[in-house]
Parts: structure tokens; C-alpha cells; sequence
């Protein structure tokens, strides 16, 4: 069909759709930068989402039954901002998308979750939005089965591009949607045929919906561009029982002279062709001017669902004030007070019992006392469930036959999971939690990215944390994986040394406006907090964990495993006359938010100090030789490579990971 | 059928195959760690591909022409050092299989590349092997074009496990694979229904043959305990012109009582279980014992290729002298002394021409200059080829229809890239570099850290390497990756400052016994290096690029896109009098090797040392308080935390890294 065939046969629909086209077309020009084509060539098939199928209502982007558009292809954002603005979402206005990508717009490069209420995720980086729409549907499924349909009923719409669907983490997200049989997730596949590169078929020749299908899907097609084909598609896909994929066959850059060609995707700014666009879209009207009737149909389409959600509200209300307080309580992410009392009795317990105990299963004794607490916990694992201990007794499987279960089985899937588990967290109403092997953090780490760009509280289970794994060798063994995610913003990492670091971690984890990494033992090891504190000391980061006997000649500052190796140090040299303090440091980064009088109490200017962590040094020398440490006087014991395969004891030793080296470090500096 | 009755029917292979099986049982007794029960299910797929089809010659492990067998599931190790040992290859004796697991073991846990000879690749990290085998392939397709079908002509095998096919890098394998015809590709699935959790269904539904059917492979399927019916998939798989995939419907941990159950993926070592599975296997031997006739029916399999070997070698000797010397030394990765000369001359230019030139185009121009001295070189981009500027004039696309071209269009595929570019190097006879954006670096770390894990040289083309890359906004700008990717052993990061450094930069990455990773700019950089050396400056790590010219009060450190900030904020302070060292550094691990006297050189103690990295400030206190270094004289300017969407320059000052703003902090610091 030619665009005045389209127009001719669908007018009032072609010019609701070109009003996103143009203003696609007009931002990218004003900012210079960013991406035409895909706007272009989707807008037909948001029009029809937004107009006849999403269940939204734009003065209420909080509604919590809305149904979730997920724009997985993010750099087409300006559709996005187009639709939210023409929808009448209060945080785009025009002026936003006039300052498209511009120094502290709403209206960035990619939907930047929390710049703009109605971005339901941050998308951009290719596959994730279709991979969060996983978690989105999970969350949903799982709070319908605890509050029941009158409360929870909704879907998760996804667009996604061929770039989505080439990143590995697609098929993940694919697999384990279908093995759940998502039925209200449905993924509108922008099939255009064109990359950055060029055709897809230069990169692929994958027919996409026999890949779906394959992996338990409902597959249709559409013409994208026809509204009526495309009502249709999504009218099939909703009463599918499984998760739907419509291949929605578009025109990149639809009308333009860069149609169907990789120059369509990305930035058009040239005068003349976007005057002979406009032209062929019949388009009359200047740059950002939308037609006060126009924006008037778009804006009633934006209040569509406020009688829907009146509704919903009515429904509400007619649970008890205790429900409505608790699913609002879950949906907020606001924790018990409760919470506080029983991880205090958790420490006191185990600070009784003084057991030698790995912490990941310290991890999984403490997840007995949260789960119990805060029923708005899904936890899984990445097929290593025994491993990382992430499954405690009544949580019960989750699957596509009981949608109350607590525990997913994600599958070999670890950026799968973590991309989930982002979907779940921005849901809200759950609090979810992975595991799986530290060093395969690797995997997972684009989705953790994001939990930590997004401020998302997502806790991720990371055990066999060192060479202490032992024999699976090197492959398995994380080294640098401790230093890289303490590098990355946003992210706290705790590194417990035992127990009742383990519980005060979770505490914390739980409560946190963002992502955690728990680092956790696979072998077992003595519980080093040995004094019940009331206090979470784990909060400040880093404290004094037992101190000089003798004057302070030595700081040791340990995490995790070593820290015991560090008591064992010190117990060497004090019997030497050699005055040692232990700092545990199980987080760098809330020890760096603490005050500088704090601070400079655990690490005061003088002694000699040496760090015994078993992975690289990367990142030590800031508490080493900076925080009024001196070069000349700074040790580490650790890792200066990769590990090998060996029984754990072995390799401590082998590496020099021990008590001893420890203590010659010390008196080498001194 | 029954152990019995696949015990009458083939008896003489039942026995060959069954010492694999028991050598695997003895040697996770005897470690008391490991898994039996792929290697017991794989068995007899791996005996009769061993026997039947794998082109090798144990004798000869380094046979340039040999097929290559890749373990995928690298946790069935066992099953490789069984059939190593039992073939005869010279790295593995029955001491090695013995001291499975042990501390020095060339048996690790996971097989380790560079243990012995015949171990292709280093696997455990699922998904890794399948997707390295694509590139094994890839080099296969390259050579035999380049040398003709007499001198390479092999085919390459994989055993993929479910937890392989679950993880998202197997979809980019397949897509690549499938496009790119790779018929010489052949994947053996171990298809046992089993994964560490359970059962698979409780994870994944996938049909995978119809899954890999519609990336355009070629599907078959077997009995995996049949060894007629093994071989005659096998048989079928070579004649398609399509990578193939045969299903080998197995039963896990086979004849034990942990058969087909999610226990015999693990360490069976109860010793009734074990004896019970020897009776019912009718073994009557003892530990480790193979009994000499059977010994001697592997190591004639072992020896089979021999003749086809020195036919081989009879036909490469016909070659001419060069032909062979070049073949030799691609296939050694050796480079031609004339690539020095080459780039001393491409410095020489860029320093007369000064032109203002982005790091990545800079990129482009050197590998003009080593794609034309290097023909071995395979380049290729995640579908950023323009951006990443990797295709230089006259590579040619490799693809089906031109197996002489020099670029893949990797597609949407990072991970699936860098695991490929893993195969390639490992194969030899090709050397790869890719490119991606710098941010995106996090999707192919798995496989990046299997290349510094192996020492493979690989190289990495990252591009927009900063906020620098402007409007794309946080999820595009790389704020941790260079901190991380430094964290990562056996890594080298580079951010060269210029065109000059961007060249020695490249010259030392091609020679380099491991990866390199080049973090590159988008946007334009003037030329520091404006005086012309013939000595790689870079190859020091850092260096003085300008010296103070009052009393040296400060150094300044700075990498890639900011040293030409450093040289601004130095002439500011020089204007004031203050003497300002600037040291160029763009690469940390290079400088560490240095010798203690050209480091106190470089960095001397005593002037104020201030940082300017447009990255977190992670690892530079190893040399701001470090080396020589005082913590309450050190600086930094650089990133707290993600950027931000906007133009670069309005980034740059938004987030405070200017010269003006370097000047202060060494003012403030003096």
C-alpha cells in the first residue's frame, strides 16, 4: 500500500499515527541527533495499542492496574515521548520534546526510567526491555494470585526490534516466558528488515516466528501499517492462553526517502527530506504544531481509561482496610517494622549458636526470617538453587501452575534472571532476589547495570564469592568480579564475614533504594561476631571488629572469608607484642558514605595496614594509601590473577592467602 | 533398550565406551568432586565420533588441518581427559586423570586451554564452547579459502548440554552460524532432560531442533546410547551444506541409580553406587584400570589419523617455500617484521598532518596500515561498523557467498562475537578484532574474560568510550568499564590519547599474548603528540608527554580523550607560574611492568598528582596515593557516577571536566 492509499483508507487513524511521525521527525531534527525511522515506522501500531487495546489513563501513570508498555527498541524514544505527550502525560510537555536529548530534559537519548512518570523501565541497551516484560508479567501473574483479578488484571505490551531479538538475552527471556506461559505478556515485533548495518539478513536469517513458537508462544503477524490488521493481531493475541509475538511487518522510515534503508534508522536532519516527508504525509502543519482537534482525539484516547480506573478504584476500596494497606505497602516497597525485631533476634540467635557456617547458607537461614516477614519476596536461581541456597521451606515453585509460588527456576538463564528481576522490582508489589556463581555475575552484569542505573531494589544471591570454591578451577573461580561491581554506580556490594554480617547485609539489602550484590562464601567459616550487637554494623560499611591489645602498630582490613584470616593474623602477632586491629569492611560503599569522623576512627592516620581479601587489589589503595594511609606502609594479601583447580584449602595456601602471610606482611612494613 | 541389551548388541564398543565412563566414575570418587554423569550419558556419542569421524592424530595434537573437538559442556570433563588418556595423547597419562581436580593437575575441574595439548578452548562458563565454535568455524571457512581445500579442509564438534542451549549467547551463535552456511559446524546435543535443578521442563520448553531449524541449520536426531544410529546422524550432518545439529537423546549418569535424575549431574562417590553401576556396566576391573586389549583398541583409534596426517603433510609440502612460511606463520601468530617500519612511517605522518581526529577514526587509519600487512586479520562489529569504523577499504565482507572477505557483520550479537573471535584466534591462522560501543562491552565480558583466561590475542574495539559520546545519554556512556575491564587479569586496557597513540597502540595489541581492549572516542581529539618518536611509547604504559617547565609542582595523569584536557589545565598553571609534568598514560598494566626506576621517573615523589579521566575514579589511588604518592596531595576529576544525556560539550562542563576545573583542584591541593 502507498502512503495515500493508507491515508485515504484509514484518515482519521493516519493522521493520529503521523502526528507521532512528525514529531519524531521534528525532535530529531532539533536536537540533531537520535532516531527517525523506528517512530516512523511503528507509529501505526502504538496508535492502535494506545487507541483501542493499552489500559491506561495518562493522568494516573501510577494506577497500579495499568497495563505496562515496555519500549525494548529504546533509541526509537522519540515515539515514546510522542505518545505520552499526545496522551497528555502531565512530565512531557511540549517544551520536552522541543529539548529532545538535550542537558536535563525528561526527554533523553533512551527512556530514562524516573525521569518522567509513564516510562515504565530504561531501555536502550538491546534486549532488556523484552527481558524486563518477562519480570512485568511475572510480578503480575503472581500478585493476581495473592490479591485476586478485581485487583490485578493487566497486561505487558512490548515493542521490540530486530536488535532486541539478536541479543542473547532475548531467547532467554523467550524461554522462560514460555515455559511460564505468560499469557498477558504480548511483544509487537517491529519487522522492518533493517539494522544500523544494513538488512537484517546480512546477520540473520532467523524466521523469528518459528522461534517463538518453538519456545511455546503464540505467533501472529500484521501488516504494521494497516490499523485494522493490527487491531486484529492484538484482539488474538490477548485471548491466547501463552505469550503472544505479532511480527509487525513495517516500513522503516516510512514515506521518506530513506525508507527501508539503514540510513532510516537513525537520525534524519536533512532539510529536504524532511520537507518531502512531510509533504507526502500531507502534513501541512509547522514543526511540534499538532492540530488542536488532533491533540483533542489523543488526549481523549489518554483519558480513555480514567472511568476504567474509577472503577478499578471502586474495587479497591471494598477490600479490607488491612489488604488495601498491605498490597499498597507491597506496591510502595515500604518494609515492616517488624523486620527490624526479628533479624535482631536472628544475630542474637546466632551469635548464641556460634556455628561454622558458609554464607550462603548464613544467606539462606536469614532468608527463612525475610520471607516470613515479607510475603512480597519472589526469589529463584539460575538452575543452581542448592548452590546458592536461595530456596527456603513453604516458598513453593512458581510456575504456570501455581502463580503463588515463591521461587523461580529460571533456567541456565543468569542475564535472563537479572533482567526479570528488574521487570518484577519496577512492577512493585514484588521483591525479588536471584542466584547464581559470583563469576557468572559476567552474565547478568548488563541487566545489573540497569537495576543500578534505574535505583532498583533487586538482590542478587552471588555464592561461591573466591578460589574458595575450590576445584571447579579458574572458569568458575571470581577474582576481579568483587572490584569490577564495586566499580559500577548505584550498585552496594556486601562481602558478610559470617552470619550475622550475612543477616545485618540482607537487612540492609532489603530495605536499599537500589540494587545489592551479596558475595558469599561456598565453604564454610567461623562466625567472627562472636559480641551480640543490637546495632547493624554491617550499615557503616566498615567498623572495628576487634582492636589492638597492645599499642596499635597494625590496621587489618578484611571482607568477607578472609576475615577470620585476619583475627588468625592478628592473633599471631599480638602474641608477638605486635598491637593489631581487624576492620571488617563487608561494604566500601556505604564505609564511603559514612561521616569522616567516622571514618577516621576505623582508620585513623599511623598504623601500618594491610588488606587480606581474596581477589585482585583493584580499588584497595583508597583505603590503603588513601584515608590517611601512607604507600610505604601498605600491604595486601590476595589475588594477583586467576585461581586454579584445587581443593579450597589447597589453593589458599598456594595463593598465600593465610594467617601467616598475613602477619609477615605486617611486620615487613613494620 | 536396556544396559544389557546395548552391551549385546555392540559389545566391542559397549567396552570402549564404558571406559570412558568408568574413568570418569573413578576420577570424581577419587577427587571427590566433579561430574559423572555427562561423561557416562556422552559416552558413547563421543566414542563413536572418536572412532569413527574426528580427522586427528593423537600423536600430533597441533596437526594444523585436525578437526577440533569442542567440550562445551566443559563440567563433563572428564569425558575429554578419558578419551585423551585413552587415545594417547601425550599430555594426558593416567597420573593426570588420577590427580583429577589436584592442585598442578593438567585435569582441572573445567578444561583449561594451555593445559595440555588437544584441550581446544577452555570451557565451564556454558554457552562459551558452542559459541567459540562458530569462530573455529569461521577461521576453517577463511583459511580453506585462502589456502585451498589440500591444506585445510576440517571440521569442527561440539557437545552442548542444555545448560549451553539455555544461556542467550547459544541464540547468537546459531544466528551467526545459521546465516553464515558454517557447514562444517557440527553440534552433538546432549539431550538428557536434566539440568542441576530438575528435570528441564521445569525451566525451558524450547523444541530446540525447531529452534535451530529456523536459524537455517540443518536438524537430526539420534538414540545417544545407539552407536549405529550416532553414526549415521554423524554421517547425514557432514553431507548438509548447513551447520547441523543432531539431538542425541541420552540417558544421564547411564546405568547408575542416579540415572536420569538431577543427582547424576553431579559427583556420584557412594561407593555402593559405584559398585553397583560397575556390575551392572559388567566391569570387573579395578580403579582405573583399563585392561591392555582395550587400551590398545583406543590408542589404534588414537593413531588412526595418522596416515591421513602425513598425507597432509606430504601435500603441504608441495606448497612453495613462502605459501608455507606464511601459512606457518599465520598459523603461529607471528607478524611480519615489516608491520614496525609500516607504523613508524603512519606515526610520522599523523604527527606532521596534526589533524583533530576522533580515537576511533584514528583506529580506522591504523588498521589501513595493518589490515594490508597482516592479510590473517578478520575484523568484524556488533552492527556498528560505522561507528566502530573496523571496516577499512578492500576487506570484503566474509559471508557464504565470499569466503575471502575480511568483515563479519556479527550482528546484534557482542557476546556471541567475542566468543567467536575466541574460536578464531584459538584455531589460528586468523586474527580477529571487533568492535562494539565501550558500554556495551558488559554483554561480551564472559567471553572477554576467556580470552585473557586463555591469553587468546584478541582485540577489542570499543568506541564512544565516555560521556564523550554525548546525547545517546547513561545507558550509553561507559562511566565503570574501563575501572572494570582493568580489574579483569590478563586484560589489557588501552585509551590512547591520539592518532599517535591510537598506532602504537594497535602495534602492541597484534603482538600481544593476550587480549587487548582499545577504548576509542567518538568524538574528535586534537594531536598531543606533536613531536615524532620512532620508539612506542606506549608500550611503557605511561610516559611523560610534557614536561614542567618552572619548579614541577604538580603532575597531572591522564588518559585518552582527557590528556589534551591535562595539557590545557597545564598551560593555565604554567601561566601562573606553576611547573605542571604531564604523563600521558594509556595503560596501567603496561606501566606496572615496568621496572621501579622508569616508574619513580615518571612518577617521582613529591608535586601534587591530580587524575583527569572522564571514568569513576576506581584504581587510581594505586597511583595518586600510590607509588610514591600522599593521599592528602592527590586529586581527581572524572566521573561520580552515570552521565547524562546531552551534547558532549555541555557534558564535559556539566560534570566538571575541564581544564579550568583540573587547574583548581591542583591550586586547592598546593
Amino acid at each position: 500500500m502507498t502512503i495515500d492509499d493508507l491515508r485515504a483508507r484509514h484518515p482519521d487513524h493516519w493522521n493520529r499515527a503521523t502526528a507521532i511521525r512528525v514529531l519524531a521527525l521534528d525532535a530529531v531534527k532539533a536536537a540533531n541527533s537520535g532516531h527517525s525511522g523506528m517512530p516512523m515506522g511503528m507509529a501505526d501500531v502504538a496508535t492502535v495499542l494506545f487507541e483501542k487495546h493499552l489500559k491506561f489513563d495518562a493522568s494516573a501513570p501510577d494506577w497500579a492496574d495499568r497495563d505496562r508498555f515496555i519500549l525494548s527498541a529504546g533509541h526509537g524514544s522519540m515515539l515514546l515521548y510522542a505518545l505520552m505527550y499526545l496522551t497528555g502525560y502531565a512530565d512531557i510537555s511540549l517544551e520536552e520534546i522541543r529539548n529532545f536529548r538535550q542537558l536535563g530534559a525528561r526527554t533523553a537519548g533512551h527512556p530514562e526510567f524516573g525521569h518522567a512518570k509513564g516510562i515504565e523501565t530504561t531501555t536502550g541497551p538491546l534486549g532488556q526491555g523484552i527481558a524486563n516484560s518477562v519480570g512485568f508479567a511475572i510480578a503480575e501473574e503472581s500478585l493476581r494470585a495473592r490479591y485476586g483479578k478485581k485487583v490485578v488484571d493487566h497486561h505487558t505490551y512490548v515493542i521490540a526490534g530486530d536488535g532486541c531479538l539478536m541479543e542473547g538475552v532475548s531467547q532467554e527471556a523467550i524461554g522462560l516466558a514460555g515455559k511460564q506461559k505468560l499469557g498477558k505478556l504480548i511483544v509487537l515485533w517491529d519487522d522492518n528488515g533493517i539494522t544500523i548495518d544494513g538488512k537484517v539478513s546480512i546477520s540473520d536469517v532467523t524466521d523469528q516466528m518459528a522461534r517463538f513458537e518453538a519456545s511455546g508462544w503464540s505467533v501472529f503477524s500484521c501488516d504494521g501499517h494497516d490499523p485494522e490488521a493490527i487491531d486484529e493481531a492484538i484482539r488474538q493475541a490477548k485471548q491466547s492462553p501463552l505469550p503472544s509475538m505479532i511480527a509487525c511487518k513495517t516500513h522503516i522510515a516510512i514515506g521518506s526517502a530513506a525508507q527501508d534503508t539503514a540510513k532510516g534508522h537513525g537520525a534524519l536532519t536533512d532539510d529536504q527530506l524532511i520537507a518531502d516527508t512531510r509533504k507526502a504525509y500531507d502534513w501541512p502543519h509547522a514543526p511540534f504544531e499538532i492540530p488542536a482537534d488532533l491533540l483533542a482525539e489523543w488526549r481523549s484516547i489518554g483519558n480513555r481509561g480514567a472511568v476504567e480506573r474509577q472503577e478499578w478504584e471502586a474495587r479497591f476500596a471494598t477490600l479490607s482496610d488491612s489488604r488495601q494497606r498491605e498490597f499498597t505497602r507491597q506496591m510502595t516497597g515500604e518494609v515492616p517494622k517488624k523486620l527490624s525485631a526479628a533479624i535482631k533476634r536472628f544475630k542474637q540467635t546466632a551469635t548464641e549458636e556460634a556455628k561454622k557456617v558458609a554464607t550462603r547458607k548464613s544467606s539462606e537461614m536469614v532468608l527463612g526470617v525475610i520471607n516470613d516477614v515479607l510475603p512480597e519476596t519472589i526469589g529463584g536461581s539460575a538452575d543452581l538453587t542448592g548452590s546458592n541456597n536461595t530456596l527456603t521451606a513453604d516458598l513453593g515453585a512458581f510456575d504456570e501452575d501455581n502463580r503463588k509460588g515463591r521461587h523461580v527456576s529460571y533456567g541456565i538463564r543468569e542475564h535472563g534472571m537479572a533482567a526479570a528481576m528488574n521487570g518484577m522490582a519496577l512492577h512493585g508489589g514484588v521483591l525479588p532476589y536471584g542466584g547464581t556463581f559470583l563469576v557468572f555475575s559476567d552474565y547478568a552484569r548488563p541487566a545489573m547495570r540497569l537495576s543500578a542505573l534505574m535505583g532498583q531494589r533487586v538482590v542478587y544471591v552471588m555464592t561461591h564469592d573466591s578460589i574458595g570454591l575450590g576445584e571447579d578451577g579458574p572458569t568458575h573461580q571470581p577474582v576481579e568480579h568483587v572490584a569490577s561491581l564495586r566499580a559500577m554506580p548505584g550498585m552496594t556490594v556486601f562481602r558478610p564475614a559470617d552470619t550475622v554480617e550475612t543477616a545485618e547485609a540482607w537487612e540492609l539489602a532489603v530495605q536499599a533504594d537500589g540494587p545489592s550484590t551479596l558475595a558469599l562464601t561456598r565453604q564454610g567459616l567461623p562466625l567472627v561476631r562472636t559480641e551480640h550487637k543490637t546495632k547493624n554494623l554491617t550499615a557503616q560499611g566498615a567498623y572495628v571488629l576487634a582492636e589492638a591489645q597492645g599499642k596499635r602498630m597494625a590496621i587489618l582490613l578484611a571482607s568477607g572469608s578472609e576475615v577470620h584470616v585476619a583475627l588468625e593474623a592478628r592473633r599471631i602477632l599480638e602474641n608477638e607484642g605486635i598491637g593489631v586491629r581487624v576492620v571488617s569492611m563487608p561494604s566500601w560503599e556505604l564505609f564511603a558514605q559514612q561521616d569522616e569522623a567516622y571514618r577516621k576512627r576505623v582508620l585513623p592516620a599511623g598504623p601500618v595496614r594491610v588488606v587480606v581479601e581474596a581477589g585482585v587489589r583493584q580499588g584497595w589503595d583508597q583505603w590503603l594509601c588513601g584515608e590517611r594511609g601512607r604507600w610505604n606502609k601498605a600491604g595486601f594479601v590476595g589475588m594477583q590473577g586467576f585461581g586454579a583447580s584445587a581443593p579450597a584449602g589447597d589453593l589458599f595456601q598456594h595463593f598465600g592467602i593465610t594467617p601467616e602471610a598475613v602477619a609477615q606482611q605486617v611486620r615487613d612494613l613494620l
